[in-house]
């Protein structure tokens, strides 16, 4: 059977740059735009030349190798021929190779937003398209609030997608704007597009509202669309674009589509996903979604004790596809069911060889079940897991020691009368056989305590010299403050970028939080050691 | 047309437990269980008696209102009758309503898992059905992979649905356990399911490890399902489950479906589902996702300039479903209007009637808006916000006042030589113009202050006396120990049950305690003045 060809669209850098709290620079564009050529996808919508600098400025050179580089802005104003449009001018100058321009679907729009006349967006869409074919271009049309539009006035919805294609678009995109259409209208709404447009020509734009995003991307897909457009990890307005990392897998993995389509993504480059999606992540400087389908890092992960040895028997039986081929990994827990095979597996995950027989094995899988029993969180602290086993294993000195500290909160008026709260830390360490005494102030206990314990470690100062802390979280397993405290700790050298995660447990805030400051330390002194 | 029923089942607390990094405490269990009854599902499946020791505590009372309390186990092992498994013994004595059990509907499993015939299974799934209905409970069966258990055997698949069904089931769950199942597969595979039992006996459970649990779960719903399952937030293992804040939303204000179908969930309670969303998320101490369907804080947020003036004119042409009705709020930057009767919403909520117009309501919008702005998550802590908005009304006498407080943590060696932390805290403070001081040891430096706080409350310590903190949660806004540290704390009154949330915001995580601390102090203090 012959595969048809689906195309995949990316607008990271265009309508994903529409995200709250995300701005990208040049330099960060350039960076993404490289990262979707490595992903495969056929086109990158780089942005609106003219709207502002920094999509101007991004579009003075090509900037994909692979993907077709395309420039996104408005249809031509009504009451200006093409030719004097200067926003439509600077879009066709841009240094790309095709052309993808927003347009009025839904007459209401056409009157409130526009102020033009139906018939006046309909010549705005064929001129522009024109305009851009005669200039070289693929073009595009991205039909704004086609469904709502449709619902609303179906012959002018239909009448602005024919408008675009009879012009010469190669693309006609359906965009669901609102986000807030349901699969099964988007298959009807399809199938009645198919009427005016081929299937081979249209395009699919959704938005996650409902949480139908990639459902929707599918099912239009299933109603004949052959251009599927989103966004890196679904990032997006409001709740977000349909998640590309999401569909890809499943176009590639899933019969239903796998056995009728194809996509330029290679199946190297399908176990590349998930460090693509990982390495975005990094970019923006976010956490990564842990639950994400396909390349979440519980992706693939199971708790559930009677799982864990029949997975390993037959992971067909549990797993719906096999992590490997997106480039993630099979990962059972090491939790309260821990058994010496997920530590066996857990091990070597964090660069740890050790024979099966070994007796320091039993000793090590004691150690973790009787902490985990206290609160220690293994499966969110891979330092200090890592740390425990290579202590059991003899291979980490003790490079210092804390002999005592002490952490002062104190609340009191200072002497203008203002009440101030102060935090005060000292610290005894001993390194190197010399004892040391430090004192920080900080913006509370566990900063003081922090900055305290980092300030003077002798011979080892250099080696931690890019330490810093990133982020601290804090739970209280059993409720009051008299319980018990967990302390997760994200460290980073700044010299190398290297992230990790260490724990601490105690009833004490202030001491669990120096437990997992001190596994953070000792752990980047390891590492140093071992460089 | 008369509309169908649906029915919402909720299982937060046993499949979605089962999450990477999530641990519920009993206390916990029971605060979500109330939460549940506030949104307004109809059960509520509270975990697996004799699983572990949580659990069976937790079932030792009924602690649904509303909803039908659910426990959670597996059908009888083959080879023993009902009345001789122990396992099953535990779920028909515990104070449920409802029984679900989990068994095996693909062949494979039996064998493998089981270790069983067919038949044997077939008999486990009857029996047990059979011993809950005799026993006086609502009896189900989740159907475990059994979609991939019908692609497999489609005849087994069916008769261990249809042996449920005769056996006297309420409800035959079909569970798309690995998640990977597809819309039409879903469609066709309940609808061959639909000619062995009703729909209206028939339920879905979906994972998203494709990204489709919402879609698979209203595409089941489309073929003939009546019960749905899912969990708060859409937690749950791997990738979670189906979303029931993402559903309900789409239920009950999609054309497509709210003509059809009825739900328990009122209107009123659909416009709290923000809220019982954010109040989960402090349950578990995680930062919400921001960008959730319908309850995400830039759910209803535009970021684009151009449509910011057209929703205000016209909110239909840009918002799929509006804010409101789901409790949450459009973030356009101009939102002086919605803030006002969103803040008459919060005051009739706890209790306070003002009229619109009066001038205080300015004084008190203003002072919420900074405090949130600085940290302070009021939704999630009644308590303080009544107590704001008391104070602002000039309601709330100043009972006492701190002078000031020191604590002290340290960790030293003792005259044994041991290594120990000890955490103390000093106290000073006026009542009725005497300064009083005090002092308390305490497990950590908060717990230490709490007991000093309330130690000599003079002529108001009686009124205290049953005030005891049950839960305190931390979370680090921005990263890093120098970040802000929002605490919020859990009291309850001994004497009377009630229970109260509130919260304190410091870059200090002592301070933030504190100011937590003081508001319940003083909020049972007010309480008790008001009675």
């Amino acid at each position: 059977m012959t595969k048809e060809r689906l195309y995949l669209f990316d607008t990271t850098l265009r309508d994903g740059a529409q995200t709250s709290g995300i701005d990208f620079s040049v330099n960060e564009k350039v960076v993404i735009a490289e990262l979707l050529d490595r992903l495969g996808v056929d086109y990158v919508e780089g942005g609106y030349p003219g709207a502002n600098p920094t999509d101007t400025e991004f579009f003075s050179e090509k900037r994909t190798k692979t993907a077709t580089f395309t420039a996104f802005g408005m249809t031509k104003r009504a009451g200006r021929s093409a030719s004097n449009d200067p926003g439509l001018s600077q879009i066709l100058d841009a240094r790309a190779d095709a052309c993808c321009f927003v347009a009025k679907a839904w007459d209401y729009h056409v009157k409130v937003a526009l102020g033009c006349t139906n018939e006046e967006n309909l010549e705005s869409i064929a001129d522009t398209v024109r305009a851009a074919v005669s200039a070289g271009k693929e073009a595009m049309i991205d039909c704004e609030h086609f469904f709502d539009g449709f619902k609303a006035n179906p012959s002018y919805a239909l009448a602005c997608a024919k408008a675009a294609y009879d012009a010469g678009a190669r693309w006609v995109v359906l965009c669901d704007t609102n986000g807030g259409t349901l699969p099964d209208e988007i298959k009807q709404i399809v199938t009645a597009v198919r009427e005016v447009v081929p299937g081979t020509h249209l395009g699919i734009h959704t938005h996650d509202d409902t949480g139908h995003a990639v459902a929707n991307t599918l099912a239009a897909v299933d109603a004949g669309v052959r251009q599927i457009q989103g966004t890196l990890n679904g990032i997006g307005e409001r709740c977000g674009n349909a998640n590309l990392i999401t569909l890809i897998p499943t176009l590639k993995l899933k019969p239903a589509y796998a056995d009728r389509f194809e996509l330029r993504v290679t199946e190297t480059q399908l176990a590349d996903i998930t460090a693509v999606a990982h390495a975005f992540d990094e970019i923006l400087n976010r956490s990564p979604d842990r639950h994400a389908p396909y390349v979440g890092e519980t992706a693939f992960a199971t708790k559930a004790g009677i799982h864990a040895s029949a997975i390993l028997k037959d992971p067909q039986t549990y797993e719906h596809v096999a992590p490997e081929t997106v480039g993630n990994r099979r990962r059972v827990l090491v939790s309260d069911q821990a058994g010496k095979s997920n530590l066996l597996g857990e091990l070597e995950r964090v660069g740890i060889q050790i024979d099966k027989a070994d007796p320091r094995l039993d000793s090590l899988l004691a150690q973790v079940k009787e902490r985990e029993a206290k609160g220690y969180a293994y499966e969110a602290a891979d330092a200090s897991f890592e740390l425990l086993a290579r202590q059991v294993l003899g291979e980490v000195p003790q490079f210092f020691e804390v002999k005592s500290f002490k952490v002062i909160v104190e609340r009191r008026h200072n002497a203008l009368g203002d009440l101030i709260t102060v935090s005060e830390a000292v610290v005894k360490v001993d390194v190197d056989g010399e004892t040391r005494m430090s004192v920080a102030e900080g913006n509370g206990p566990v900063n003081a305590l922090d900055v305290a314990l980092r300030k003077d470690l002798g011979k080892y100062q250099t080696a931690i010299d890019g330490l810093e802390l990133i982020d601290y979280k804090v739970r209280i397993l059993d409720g009051g403050t008299g319980a018990i405290t967990r302390v997760l700790i994200e460290s980073q050298d700044t010299r190398t970028g290297r992230r990790w995660f260490t724990v601490g447990v105690s009833s004490n805030i202030v001491d669990a939080s120096f437990q997992a400051l001190i596994d953070s330390i000792t752990y980047a002194l390891m590492k140093a050691n071992q460089a």
